[in-house]
């Protein structure tokens, strides 16, 4: 379990203050994450790599020279935000365009996504490659959906070895995009890990059972079987790995060459591994594979999770090639790194500065004291309910939305404070409270209260005394630009299916000629019944596809914090007169 | 826990097969353990280190350039036999001496120390520093008596930079030895480790305290206490380390500076350990000491104990130097390593082959028969008392005891079975015997017993029938042995506390006129009842030394063992007619 900390809250930003203060060779600070502390001689292409923390070295421990150039840095488990990940492009930009690099998890695809849009409209060349190497995550025939896991790894360096030969982004793409199309890995626990200040382990595994196909956040697994020998062990995963479609096995006479990689979760210890991986060089062997370079250690870990996953990249000689030059970050090193150039130490700061505020009338100022009332509520009742949202969204998937939640109403609830006291109106400060959460709160619920705080703000305006009609048309907002941001729908059991019935149930009251309080009191009630009603329904989004049986029987921890924040609204603030 | 093995005897072997497999590109494996598998342009000091495994990456994994030439690997928690120590050093030696360096432990100085002795007899210079950097374990006025922990690690780099760049023995020793001097570290532990295939964790901490000063083998520390914040852990370090007498601090105006190493011992993961280290850079600072080199990550594990150690490497000018050149070896790397040679494949064996055998008389084989059936007797009598022997083992020693015997006493069986019917005497048989269980089991009781076959064997002959009066002798020469190797007296809670009263008593009923099989029915009744009787005394020796009050109400695992073979020499073989 891990168990030290000061406020759980601080964790991630004190774990960054402690790898930057620890890593100054390699990296340094930027909002966001970390970029490296040196520069090429030549500019490159700059692969800028990231995800949630708590999977040491992935994703800052691999920033430096024959790897990437940065990493976003996200909270435990969780994507790091839009803004996050496009200040770490910006500050590692080099004038020759930027590839990113992140495992396919729900969250960090619409974060990502959204600041390779933002680059792009600044017009910085920006490409995507998404690492899919989770044979168990999904059927080959659906490879695009499986989820990244060690492979990451292996994907990255192939990356970061074709930006350091000069190449120019399309290759670069190219050669990354091939290198995830020929990875393959697959994990199994022995025990789950608790994130900090989180009492309940995210998962548990009987003991002396292991889970089959168990992802690093603690997914479920599409099997669970009796612990095996550690020759067991290494059957199971050299069969499996060797028996997904489309493995480029040899055709002709020449033996296929792999990058082979075992790696520990956490508290599989190296003698464990090194006991399994001698079973696996033989097996590879009898299978006319030969392992061109092995590696055992730990390249993606799960805090303490007892977990083991190997992976297979199946070179060809251009991959082969790249494989071997040069690297040296804090956690992987290999062959001589030419002495890198110390990089100017006062980088420019991307972070957009505190600008002049939009004009806003006396009723929007006031209007927006309520709102920031209404956000510390929140923030209030979330805390009250942090414990329950986690282990509900334990159940389907990695347990950190209550994490999530409270940090993100807590950065808003400030944000908005701080801007409403200098004079914004509505939206101004429904704005501020929306990139705070977003920014704060990573993950896909940190971005989706964003998309919503933003359209609700937009209708309100700065200037207006807004009407019930208003806030109709901002809830409707919100509903189009959820839907059309997470590509989720009613029924998907999300939190859509509360913020529908909602939006609804207000509109029809109002449209109906109901007082606003008595509307939305109407309407929080609909959303607290639809939040309950998700219990009976089965996940059709994300990365939640592959274990929706687990989860029936739970409700939505997304649903439900919409629910909890309805009825904050409906008790603390009227929220239009 | 440890989870993932085949055999658990089968485990040692196996760790470093794959161990091997993985790491070619620095390692070959030598009888006894692994020497680097590229060699230096020019022949420098050979730089030995060694000790039990289940530290990784100590010790194999520091092997290479800038490091260690060779690594003596034990079994898990258990010394290696000096005839691993040897034979290691002489695949590792180049003509210009050998430097040993491990961990100051009981067993490790016995087979180290007895190795040294062998090396030198043989006209190979050879010295010896011992690691004593755990402050917890000895006052500072007695700090030649310190345990080694992740200090290893900057003491074996400073030996390995000073051979490297060409010094002679004389220097590498002294660099070393200051090295050592100016090593400071202190350990915590939040929870135990289990040995491959012992049910039972090694210690246990209660949830929510921490235990100071805790060993890397489970050696109690000195103090347990809540479980404090990341900050609070970081300041009792500091505070610590910073207080320990004679620690070089500046006494001018210029700052002290330090490499520091913030180490894992298993699972308590990256992630942590930087926020730890944020707070640890912080006090340091504020201390004035200047952090020239930080490293925080795994140095020197226990399996996955939970726990976390700092180390403190006070510079000096000339250290600071070494410490700076390159290192590239399969757990750590830095700087440029120009591209080592490869070593010639084939190197010949330092396994002594299969000699023939000295000449024996027909009554001498029969003897060497019997033997060999209380060997495998003795073997099933250890086997089924094994977990028992680890259970009291690890009430104040590192629980190994019942693994090592097993191991220990089943080597014998064979070894002394293959001679035996190759015609060997009782003296030749009892050699083989000696020399396997010493090698197989390692630690301090498998030299132990190494001595004590060989003591008895040298009295019984090849070619006499021997007399009990021989036997008589064979005991005493044991006795003689033993405490002048181990040092221990009766009553320091040792093996000694039993062997002297069965030679006494066997010696005593001889001289009384009585039946041989009687007089031994006698001695081990006094054996039996003297091992009991340990139970009441407090250990004197070793590593014991700093936390006798815990295992005082338990016997000597030692001396039971002693009982138990005893008892079964009664029972299967009256050993003299």
């Amino acid at each position: 379990m891990t168990r030290l900390w000061n406020a759980p809250d601080d964790f991630p930003d004190e774990m960054l203050a402690g790898f930057v203060a620890a890593s100054g060779r390699w990296i340094r600070q930027v909002p966001g994450g970390v970029v490296r502390s040196t520069r090429d001689p030549r500019p490159t292409v700059s692969v800028v790599i990231g995800g949630g923390s708590g999977h040491y070295p992935a994703f800052g421990g691999l920033v430096g020279p024959g790897l990437a150039h940065g990493a976003a840095v996200g909270n435990p488990f969780s994507s790091p935000s839009a803004r996050q990940v496009e200040s770490v492009a910006r500050a590692a930009h080099q004038g020759r365009g930027v590839l990113l690099s992140y495992g396919n998890y729900a969250g960090d695809v619409l974060h990502f996504s959204e600041a390779e849009a933002a680059l792009r409209a600044d017009g910085i060349d920006c490409r995507t490659v998404r690492v899919t190497d989770d044979i168990f995550s999904a059927p080959a025939d659906r490879a695009d959906q499986r989820r990244g896991i060690a492979g990451d790894f292996t994907v990255f360096r192939i990356a970061g070895a074709a930006a350091a030969a000069g190449l120019g982004l399309d290759a670069v793409e190219s050669l990354a995009s091939r290198a995830n199309a020929r990875t393959r890995s697959m994990g199994v626990a022995f025990s789950g890990c608790n994130l900090p200040g989180v009492d309940e382990p995210l998962f548990t595994v009987p003991d002396g059972r292991m889970a089959i196909g168990l992802g690093i956040h603690g997914e479920p697994g599409i099997a669970e079987v009796d612990l095996p020998t550690a020759d067991g062990l290494a059957q199971l995963l050299v069969e499996r790995l060797l028996a997904d479609e489309e493995v480029p096995l040899p055709d002709g006479p020449s033996s296929a060459r792999v990058v082979a990689l075992l790696n520990g979760l956490g508290s599989v210890k190296y003698e464990e591994l090194y006991v399994v991986y001698r079973r696996v060089a033989e097996l590879l062997d009898v299978a006319g594979v030969v392992v061109a370079d092995p590696h055992v250690g730990e390249y993606c870990t799960s805090f303490d999770m007892a977990g083991v996953s190997l992976t297979l990249l199946w070179l060809d000689d251009e991959l082969e090639r790249l494989w071997f030059t040069p690297a040296d970050t804090p956690a992987f090193r290999t062959g001589s790194v030419r002495t890198s150039l110390p990089r100017p130490a006062a980088a420019a700061s991307t972070e957009r500065p505190d600008g002049p505020l939009p004009r806003a009338s006396a009723e929007s100022r006031q209007l927006a004291a309520r709102i920031v009332t209404a956000l510390d509520a929140g923030h209030a009742a979330i805390d009250a309910a942090a414990e329950e949202l986690g282990r509900i969204d334990a159940v389907a998937g990695d347990g950190d939305h209550g994490v999530g939640m409270r940090r993100g109403t807590r950065a808003a609830s400030h944000a908005a404070a701080a801007v409403a006291q200098r004079g914004a109106g509505a939206s101004t400060t429904l704005n501020a409270a929306a990139d705070a959460w977003s920014d704060k709160a990573g993950g896909t619920s940190g971005a989706i209260w964003g998309v919503i705080l933003r359209a609700v703000g937009r209708e309100l305006g700065d200037e207006a005394d807004p009407t019930a009609e208003d806030l109709v048309r901002g809830l409707n907002r919100a509903v189009e630009g959820v839907t059309s941001y997470g590509k989720a729908t009613v029924g998907d059991k999300t939190l859509v299916d509360a913020l529908v019935p909602l939006a609804d149930t207000f509109a029809a009251a109002v449209g109906a000629g109901a007082d606003p309080a008595l509307a939305w009191s109407k309407a929080a009630a609909a959303a607290t019944r639809a939040a309950a009603a998700t219990a009976d329904l089965l996940p059709r989004m994300g990365r939640a596809r592959t274990h929706g049986e687990r989860s029936q029987g739970t409700p939505d921890p997304g649903a439900v914090s919409l629910a909890v924040l309805a009825r904050v609204v409906e008790q603390s603030l009227s929220p239009v007169d």
